[in-house]
């Protein structure tokens, strides 16, 4: 299929061609950046909104995703799924299982999940899922979550490329707030506690809004409902409204994902945020930033290509390696010899 | 400090100048490089040995770790170690906790422990990792422990770093040996079943073998010491001899390093495996091979750099970013764009 048959196909919702589209992506074969530029104008306008969902492992997150797009589906609304796993080497019992249930929310046409091939992608991972993202965005999808396992740089990367982040936690990970350090902090725009009919899980609840408020530097306000010792009350989340001085405060949630319940107020704070980006103005100014990072992203790639083509590089190295080897040189003063090389100028 | 006095006091092992050296190393702080440079000619021709140690979380490698440290210092072996923790924003209660241990080893002076940072390092880790463990060779200590937490693509690239790399499993990860991929078969010389006293250990060992009889293609050989079902005796490893053929058979051990058994085992494994290094010409091999992947990851590092510092493409992406946001422009067409200045050479 050719680029432009693909785009044409994509615009068409035709399945076939999303197929290629995503395949053509993630493996960077010929035609892909050109599919991307295609793609590109399209984007930012309709009613696609990006989410996601993050975590470390055992927090329920593929089960809370599935409830999501079982609500998604009741309002009608159709819904791409990104499963990024960068543990690349584990597939995961647990996780495989999960998987297999969500493929099968697959026989719904209006529901899309793609899991990631995450071996050697490196430092580009978050880069062509937000790639991916833009290809079920340009299929015409209205939700599309993009779900990561663990809660390392990598998948930190691949959340900022949503509008709305969901951290997930649970009681029994055993490690309680210590746990999250500052750069979780500034990526989540929700937080669930979820199996939060185990034991902790009100504790945990309460180091995160201790947290949340030590954060925003703010007085400690403590607003709790009355919980029976061990137990909390799923699904009464502390919500909090939509401030209008354009600063959110990210609820902290209580769900039992695997029973559904706390779901429904999950997606209400969805909407909530998305409105608070809207109003805000940051809805706009957030996504300049994703462009200009993907810009950024786009070109540190092509550097590397254009150095990795021009051969030279690899030239040089093999020239000098066994000085390298022998302590002669270091690879310092090799590469560095390289990149004078590489700033001369192409090969005339 | 000035680069050469770090140099002068690494090589008379002050600790003042290896804390110094690290910090410049870990934080890329001005001549960092020039300082790796003039480290690196004594590298790689004393007794310094790198031992990689990975696995998933939860499998005890930290306590493995401190054992090892035991046995090395019995020996009157000094040890370095870099520990690495990919999943930055959580410190993770339990790690924490075993950090601690592992610090109070360093009340020792021939044992050094480093927690790496890795907030941000993202695909520069594993270099940075490496480059922390030539400085700990340059202060001379004898054996280098890298170990992370985990099982992506990053850990393996750290762990590639190493000359003997020792993967973890515990029973109870449940995920059984489905979980583990092609590219994990690949880097590990040593196999150990931690936590070994726990169900299904045996069953795990067995799988590993199976695993590995398959990877390599033979037929399955098995010698099993009978075992009680549900035990596994440990500190039977299953150690082959080496061959003489120079193909190094991976064996699968059992410990349980929370009681210190299986250690004495491992020890041994890892000394067999270095004489087989020697013996089959792979020592000199991997370290060649090591040596072009840090070249090429430098120079990596250096043309990311020269481009930023270049500052036309920061400015060019600023005149761009209101076509990208509107769709008049997309990223691909803008990073083509500052690629072709960056080729056509550096502003006169």
């Amino acid at each position: 299929m050719s680029i432009e048959r693909i785009v044409e196909g994509l615009e068409r919702r035709e399945p076939a061609a999303l197929a290629r589209a995503i395949s053509l992506v993630e493996n960077q074969r010929d035609g892909f950046e050109r599919l991307l530029s295609h793609v590109h104008p399209g984007l930012g306008r309709g009613a696609a909104r990006r989410i996601g969902v993050t975590g470390p492992p055992g927090a329920g997150k593929s089960t809370l995703t599935e409830r999501l797009i079982q609500r998604f589906r009741a309002q009608e609304l159709t819904v791409g799924v990104v499963a990024v796993d960068p543990t690349s080497p584990f597939t995961g019992g647990a996780l495989l299982g999960d998987r297999i249930r969500m493929e099968s929310a697959g026989l719904d046409p209006n529901v899309f999940i793609r899991s990631m091939a995450t071996r050697g992608a490196h430092g580009g991972l978050a880069t062509t899922t937000a790639e991916v993202a833009d290809l079920l965005e340009a299929f015409g999808f209205e939700r599309i979550l993009i779900e990561t396992v663990g809660v390392g740089q990598t998948e930190l990367d691949v959340a900022r490329t949503a509008e709305s982040t969901v951290l997930v936690l649970v009681p029994e990970s055993g490690d309680g707030i210590q746990t999250l350090k500052a750069g979780v902090m500034e990526i989540a725009d929700i937080y669930v506690i979820n199996k939060s009919d185990r034991p902790g899980a009100d504790k945990l609840r309460q180091e995160v809004e201790v947290m949340l408020g030590i954060r925003r530097g703010n007085a400690f306000r403590h607003v709790t409902p009355h919980h029976t010792p061990g137990a909390v009350e799923a699904g009464r989340g502390r919500s909090r409204a939509v401030p209008a001085d354009g600063e959110w405060e990210p609820p902290v949630l209580a769900t039992v994902a695997s029973k559904g319940e706390g779901v429904d107020e999950l997606v209400a704070a969805l909407d909530r945020h998305f409105v608070h980006l809207q109003q805000s103005g940051k809805l706009a100014a957030r996504r300049r930033e994703r462009l200009a990072q993907r810009t950024r992203a786009v070109l540190e790639r092509a550097v590397q290509q254009w150095i990795t083509e021009d051969g030279r590089a690899e030239q040089l190295l093999a020239a000098r390696l066994d000085d390298v080897a022998d302590g002669r040189r270091s690879p310092y003063d090799v590469a560095a010899e390289i990149l004078d090389q590489v700033k001369a100028g192409a090969p005339r």
